[in-house]
């Protein structure tokens, strides 16, 4: 024992004899950037505008970037679509621009569609990536990850639609959406917010196959998203929904669950990378 | 679907052309700073000094400051006060002074204040600012905030003291109130504690009004507190009383429950404001 | 009451006149550093290396250092050892060097070593810092804090080692163990790993003394770490392990369980003295 202390006793060196030290301590390197392709889907009350500085970022440091808009948002008046029509969509559009080894990023509502979408093109997928998004039980919907009372709210602001959209009230949405942002930055973000088409809020997803593939997860987390109420386990984005991914890398920062990514995409663009190289 | 995903597909110009998207990203912009009126309600063991670097920093950017020392704090040896006593002290300050539009922040005991005193002048409050600070329940106290075994430690304390005031040992106050600070900050703090009256720990509240009162609120959570003991969800400053708040706006900083708001008030201030604004 | 608020009234001057407060604040101030010293113990899966970067940057600033490399690590080739002859062994080190006022750091499965040396040397240790570290309980082992699943996947890997050693598989390590790492960076930590005796993980510790040891502890929580699963209250670093050790001192930074040490020595060594310092 004591020779095995003798031998593995680590020098004296670093009590006496600092200076030495400064020479050996592996050096942080940046590492050679990987050129990703990222398909980026946004979530629930937004458009695909709300990648733009996420995008321009990813784009100037090399990537490829696509941001496809799904039925129901946007320009596209139907307000009646299927999380299954959304899903296709996308699948197609990753089809027909022949995109392989794609790094696919939910946002919010856009976890779920990273799930289906999954399921339908996984050859084409390298890893998926969810921000602060939704990671839906196999047989689950979207209304199982609110507490009833909010479910409720939910459901009588759609009711007060006419059109079976959920809009939400702004101070719900500056305090809970954009809690980080100045009021005149919410207000600009919200002034660009449409009604969400509430079906897939209540469909059921089939997500057996997802949760049987291959393909390497991440979870980005936003630490001060309070879109999901806190303080009840039950609930929550993480590390409620993320710890459904099984092996998962976690990446965090600081940020809320809107204002963050569409007014500081140096920093959101960074952190996708973490989550999204090898 | 094919004709919709054409017209939303989002511009090959980001896989092919980054250069134009530099011009296009919002730029985060300094917005013109609001000018508030703040009332800084302070804890248990301290007193108006506990808001000095914080208010400091608020009026020299523009805001409006008043620090009101309440019963049984700083120079009134009375340690016999009730917490309706110091309720109405804070709520006749506010109306003596002619304050309106008031942003009234409470650290710590401080928050039981915030939630009294609203009840007292609501129509005076513009919005309510809890700094891990106590969100009690209606007919709650604040000893219910404390795992039993803490509270029995506390009474014992109080029962030693003679005049039915708690203080805190050096080395419980040096590990849970400043863990962030060195020892010769921490020292300087706890040389200006006073014992804390202890009669308001015990006094159920009623906090019917409170709880109906349309006033907007924050919560600013400082990471690293530690006042209240972690690791039980049935206790703690967030996500535990926080989500009594119904709707809030959630600021979190890195931060220790005392010397991190009397050490970089500049901080401090910054996400004071953060939770104040509109 | 009415005199008592107008006596403690502070200071119309905040309002008005901002200026004079320029000079009032306590300005933060660099405290002397203490010069202390640090004994290093790593966990599993690797070796004195671990810990260079951290001590040469404690050293650098004026620590004494020392990093034991107990039986089962580095060079020693003994897959059988057990929990008491490591711990013997760097309680001996200890002793043979005549170290006194000792700071004690473990990180990972070092935490348990961190309690059962503080048993047999306890007249020689300052205090005990835990790093992401198992705290266990009395009469348990390392194995009862990883979930049952986790637990048969280790038991798997052990079975199939032949020489009742536990690899991990680089897809878990790159996402658990170096989540915030490059890929060359996680690869070239990789490649340092020896497989880890896998006895200790399954002996019951007798602890009885170590919770009851008057000295002083502290948390260092690195808060993206995911080496054991998230999302289950019952199992964990902090809070669940942390508050086991009753009073201690939190520190918090970010990082993940392995990386963030090994290449960022000067962020780490900072944090550690945050926590051992009186």
């Amino acid at each position: 024992m004591q020779a095995n202390i003798q031998a593995t006793y680590v020098q004296p060196a670093w009590t006496y004899s600092p200076g030495i030290w400064r020479q050996d301590p592996p050096v942080p390197h940046r590492d050679h950037v990987q050129s990703l392709t990222f398909v980026l889907i946004h979530g629930s009350w937004a458009d695909a505008s709300f990648w733009t500085p996420v995008a321009a970022e990813l784009t100037r440091v090399g990537h490829t970037v696509y941001v496809p808009e799904y039925p129901g948002h946007g320009n596209d008046p139907n307000t009646n679509v299927s999380h299954s029509t959304m899903t296709k969509s996308i699948a197609d559009f990753i089809i027909q621009h022949n995109l392989h080894d794609v790094i696919l990023v939910g946002h919010s509502f856009g976890g779920s569609l990273v799930q289906t979408v999954s399921q339908l093109v996984p050859d084409r997928l390298k890893r998926l990536v969810f921000l602060n998004a939704f990671v839906i039980q196999d047989g689950g919907m979207l209304a199982d990850e609110f507490p009833p009372a909010v479910v409720e709210q939910f459901q009588q602001l759609i009711k007060s639609s006419g059109n079976n959209t959920l809009m939400l009230p702004f101070p719900l949405f500056r305090e809970t959406f954009t809690n980080l942002a100045s009021l005149s930055d919410a207000q600009r973000i919200y002034n660009g917010v449409k009604p969400e088409p509430a079906r897939p809020f209540f469909e059921k997803l089939h997500l057996k196959k997802f949760y049987a593939l291959p393909i390497p997860k991440s979870y980005v987390h936003l630490l001060e998203d309070t879109a999901i109420p806190l303080g009840d386990p039950r609930y929550g984005w993480h590390p409620h929904m993320s710890s459904r991914l099984g092996l998962y890398r976690l990446i965090q920062l600081h940020g809320d669950h809107m204002s963050t990514t569409m007014l500081n995409g140096e920093l959101v663009a960074r952190k996708l990378y973490e989550a999204a190289r090898d």
